[in-house]
Order: structure tokens, then sequence, then C-alpha cells
């Protein structure tokens, strides 16, 4: 039953119940063809009944639509489909672009270690033009601090160069777009070399690229580092893109990929008086359907691993070393030296970063502090819909 | 070759180089056969050259140990494991306590959903015996603070009573065990019925069992409701371990509860002006192995479903409802109705919390604010090893 023909972005959509009004069907002219289930599309009206107009939030449980909810007519209005679901006998209207980009019929499944189209993974080629931003006009607001989050989500870390070299600042950075996440080691802490150090961050030892906290669940998935002096000769950093380094892995071998998204490894850390942490997570994360959300890496914090069988752990171990080889790879690494009043912060999920030993006459003094990326990414969304 | 025999927990332990040097075996006198590979060994090396003292953080990357480690010798010093490795000519002791605890021969498959073993799943029946602390005992530290912790992690949620009926005073119970984790709703948020609610939660209206802010990623792993008043009529509160929850599914219709876990639902939050959250992960989380380690139900936050492929849609909503209906089973439900000074702190990740709706005279005000579960964790050890 053929219902409605549209004219909309240009071409012309059709649109049809089938399946005996359990669904309805949107092609357009060039033959793209979206479905929707009566019961996806009831769920998900967009009315005052079904969503709050103060909130936008649902305001039915699914137990309270019908299991049995059927399309009992549609008809177009004007650029908005109006249907009537039975047995409810409510009816309700969706724009058709909406509907349009809500289509699912184009799920499928995808390789393995895929990333969201947001995301663009880089090498050591970036360092010709290292995402950054200013400090005074992203802390003014509007595009430059969108442009400088957008970079942060596309890159998985950018610079801000030309802020105080002010104890505490940092968190002044972090109120940009969210919140400190405040742990053991306090709402920010000191990396300098330290007498007795509880961390061996807090040493002039240089660090191999990690993510931090891999022993916490959740970990941190923002962290700024921010410098105050750096004086001491060495101590540069560098950062490498996790995903682009555990895809470099899958592309020549798809089996060692394979082991370190599908087992768990284990890491741990009681430096201090006070503190265990411990989790168990794999060092490559994927999400069900085989996006790439997260890579923890830290030979520091790496506890034993005993999640993998015997018979796979000589070869795990070979892909352990493999993505660490990959990670030391120089051709990865994005490299700079901190100046008093700079920062960078990191997407702690993806991005790994590193230092060189640093020692000497002079010092080397930042200050960290982790924050959350759905803090950022709020505020970006609502930065980009602002500008839209 | 076999090299020792050893007399532990009362029962000999035999210890054999085997595979050339590549892995060693110990087997105790029941059969027990327990192997580790030569390069798990000189990873894991536990002494002061492979681990700082101070700290206990590892000073060596997997990188730094020779791919083709071999174990040269290994000889019995009292109840510790001599073992030296080539090409290195590193020499290194492993109690043989340690190494029987950390025998990684024993991992294998498990059905999916399985839960930690510190972790007890519960329905209802738990009502005759609520976990619960008293406020003065848990806030003195020591045994009472451990147990009241242990139990939060083993059913999810623990009530505290004979607090202050204090605003903030959830804060100072956060500091029992961790920190509060800030978000845009603030340091904590008040939860009582406002004219312009900018979510549902404030206002009078029940709401469906359900964790909180699942358009966040990560999401809060730990809730406080802390209640500073409650004479309104109704506004009972009630819980559900959702992993009970999610087991019943899988057990009376595996593939409905695959289709939660293998698919992603999306959330979404844009109720108030600066803020827009959107987060893209299943249902029902597994760990790659299968570990069942999160649940995300929200009919309020849920948004259009676009990544489950047509053919399947229908039946994914069909397990969406399926788990909704065990969710609102009254026989999983553990009611109470908080009085002025009592809090209850729930695992976000998997004890659903809801309320009944309220009215009439009398006024319903409570207080929340959101913490980890790493925080609490690492506490609960650290009292725990100090008891032991």
């Amino acid at each position: 039953m053929a219902i409605a023909l549209a004219t909309e972005n240009g071409g012309t959509q059709r649109v049809e119940v089938i399946e005996g009004g359990r669904a309805l069907a949107m092609s357009s002219d060039d033959g793209e063809c979206r479905r929707f289930h009566a019961i996806w599309l009831r769920d998900n009206a967009l009315d005052d009944s079904t969503r709050s107009p103060q909130n936008g939030q649902r305001l039915v449980t699914l137990q309270q639509i019908p299991a049995d909810t059927r399309i009992a007519a549609a008809a177009l209005q004007g650029d908005e489909l109006q249907v009537t679901f039975a047995p409810e006998q409510h009816s309700t209207r969706f724009p058709l672009a909406w509907l349009w980009r809500h289509g699912y019929d184009g799920a499928a499944p995808r390789e393995a270690g895929w990333t969201a189209p947001e995301i663009e993974t880089w090498d050591a080629s970036l360092s010709a033009e290292v995402p950054e931003g200013r400090y005074d006009a992203v802390a003014a607001g509007g595009a430059a601090r969108r442009d400088w989050l957008a970079q942060v989500r596309r890159y998985g870390f950018a610079k801000l160069s030309g802020g105080p070299a002010e104890s505490g600042a940092l968190v002044t950075v972090a109120g940009f777009f969210g919140f400190v996440r405040e742990t053991n080691y306090g709402k920010w802490f000191e990396v300098r070399a330290e007498v007795n150090p509880t961390n061996l961050a807090y040493t002039g030892l240089g660090l191999q690229a990690h993510t931090d906290n891999p022993y916490r669940d959740p970990v941190p998935t923002l962290q700024i580092l921010y410098c105050l002096e750096n004086s001491a000769e060495g101590g540069d950093s560098f950062v490498v893109d996790g995903f682009h380094a555990a895809r470099c892995l899958r592309d020549e071998d798809p089996a060692a990929f394979g082991l370190l998204t599908r087992y768990c490894a284990r890491f741990d850390y009681a430096g201090s008086a006070e503190v265990h942490l411990a989790a168990r997570r794999p060092m490559i994360e994927l999400n069900p359907d085989g996006e790439m959300i997260a890579v923890r890496f830290n030979n520091r914090s790496a506890a034993p691993i005993t999640d993998v069988p015997y018979h796979e752990m000589e070869a795990y171990y070979a892909a352990y070393r493999r993505f660490g080889e990959i990670i030391e790879d120089e051709g990865l690494q994005v490299s700079f030296k901190l100046q008093p009043g700079e920062c960078f912060i990191v997407d702690n999920t993806r991005v790994l970063h590193a230092r060189h030993g640093f020692s000497g006459e002079g010092s080397r003094w930042l200050q960290g502090c982790y924050a959350d990326k759905d803090g950022l990414l709020s505020t970006l969304r609502v930065l980009e819909e602002a500008a839209s």
C-alpha cells in the first residue's frame, strides 16, 4: 500500500506501509530504502505525550506500549509523516528528514577495529600541524573553544599555549569543557622528581608511551598535563595514537590484534599506603560490534596476566611485544617540549603519552589532572549546535 | 628435567623445566599442574631491578626483555623458586605460593554472563536482610567501614542509616571510600519536585527502575541518594539487581540475552541549555571473555536505536521488552522508604533504582551525587589487607 510521495532534499521519497502494518518503508528516487518497524516508531514518537516538552525525556516505558503495535494509518502532512498506531489509536508525526537520518537498514557487521567517523587516526606526519589552541581565545569560548575541542575529539589530543605559568591553572583549563575527576592523586598532582616517589612518574626517569591509570575502572578518559617549569635537560613529551597503532597491528597480524582484544589483561597499583587499585580489561577494547573504543598500555602497572590460557600465552606475549614495538616506532610519534604556560590534553582511552628522561641543573615541573570525555563532547556538541 | 620437590600447604609440589626451557611446570601431589612460560616469568619477576622497591611499579618494558628468553636454570631455595633466564643471565626468586596463585592453566572460556566471584546476585528475598551500615560506625573506619563496603561490592548496594539530616552530608559519605564525580548536575544535586524540571527525576512522577546517566561515557559507577525529608505520601525507593535480571533473561531466552549484549543501544540527554550528552553502548555489557560488567537501562533517556539491522530489530525490541518485564517483576525488588538521615549507595553499573510517585501535603527531598567504584574497591582492599 503506497501512501505518500514526498519531495525532500531535491529527491522524491515514497513511503509505504509494509508487512501488514508491522513496518513502513521509505524509498528515495535513487532506489535507497529505509524501513522502520511499528514498535520502533511508536517507542521513538516525538510528541508531547511521549517525550517531555520541557526536557525531552521519554514519559512512557516500553511496557506501556502494546507488544502487538501496528501501523493503522499513515499520511503525508507537508514534510512530516503522520502515523497512527493500533491498538492504542495513538497518532503522531515524524519529520521525514528525521526518519531518513535515523534509518537502520544500513546497520551491518563491520571489520573489527573500526572507529567512529568523527575520529581521524594519525602518525608522526601530524607533527607538521600539531593540534593547538591559544589559551586566551579558548578561554573566551565560542568558535575558538569549539575548534580546540573538535581537535581533541578528532585527534585525541591537542596543545594549549599562552596560558599562565601558575599552579592550578590546569583546573581552569578543565573548566573550559567539563569537570576534574578527583582521585587518590588529588584534584591535581605534581609531576616532578621526588625523593621517595610513590609513582615512577615522580622521578626523572623516561617513561614509555602509556595510557594513565589502566588499574582504574573506569579509567580517567581525559588527562591534562600543564607545564610550570621545564629548564631541565631532556623531558620532552611525545604522544602516539593508540588507535592507529592498534590498527597497524591488525593490518599486519589480525590474529595478534584478536588476542589483545579477546583476552583481559590485568593492571594493579599499590604504590602508596592507602591505595590498592586493580582492574581487569583488554589492552585493546572493542564495542561488541567491533568499534575500537579504548587502548590500555602501561608497562609500569601491568600485573600478571592470568586470563589467557596456556596454549595462547606465548602468542599473546608476542602480540603484546609487537604492539609495544609499534608504539615505540618513531614514525608514529609527535614530539614537543612544553614551555611554562603550555599544556596538552589527551584522550586517555586512545592517545598514549610519554616523556624522555630528564636531569641536570634546571627543573621540570608539570601538574596533571584527570577529567572525562562525556563533559568535553557535551560542551562541543552544544557549541556546534549553537553555530549551526 | 625434574628439578625440585617442595612441601607447601601440606602437599608436595614438583617443579619441572619443560619445552626446552620455554616453560616450567608445577604439579601438586593430587595431580594438578600449573605451567608458566619463561617470558611470563621474566616479565613478572618480583626483584628490585624489575620492580621498584618503593612503589612496586615495573621498571622494564617488554621490549627490554629478549624475545627468545628461556629458563636456563631453576632451583628450590626454601619456599622460593630461583630461576635464571637466558640470554640475559638474570636470576630472580618467586615464592612458590605466589606462583601457584597466579597459575593460568585454568583460564578457559565460560558461559556468557558469568560474574566475578566476589559478587552475589539477589532477588526480593534479600529484603529480609537489607545490606546496611550505621553512619557513626562506618565514619569511624576499621571493620565497620570494611564490612559496609564489602556489602556494596557483594550486592551492588547498601543502605547507611543514622546520619545527619544535613544538606551536603552525602559528600561526607563519599569521603568514607573515595571521591565525588562532579558533573553538569553539580558536585551533588537536589532531587525534589520542581516547577520547570530539567530532568524527570525532579518531579513527583514515579520512575521505572533504571541506571543513572547511561548517556554518559564513562557512566558514573556509583550513586549515593541521601534523604533529608520524606513526609510526602509515596516516594518509596526500590532496587533491582540488574545482573540477576540479565541472568534471568539469559536462562529463559539465550538469544534475547545475546541480542542485548551484541548490539549497542543509544542514550541521549539534552534537558538543559548547556548540555548535550550522548553515548552508544550495549544494554548488557560483557567483557570479551563473557564476564557481565555493566547494565544500562533507562527508558527516559533511551535514544533511537539505529545499530541493530532491520532483520533483527523486532527480536531486539522483544528482548528489550522482556528485560524490562523482568526488571519490573516484584519478585526481584527490594523496597524501602528512606527516612531523613538515611541514604543508600548503588553500583550504577549493576543495580537499578526506582521510586514510586509521590504527592500530597508533605515533602520529599533527597540529594544525589556520583562517585566511582575504583576508589571504593581500593579502600576496601586496603582495609582487608590491613585486617589479614
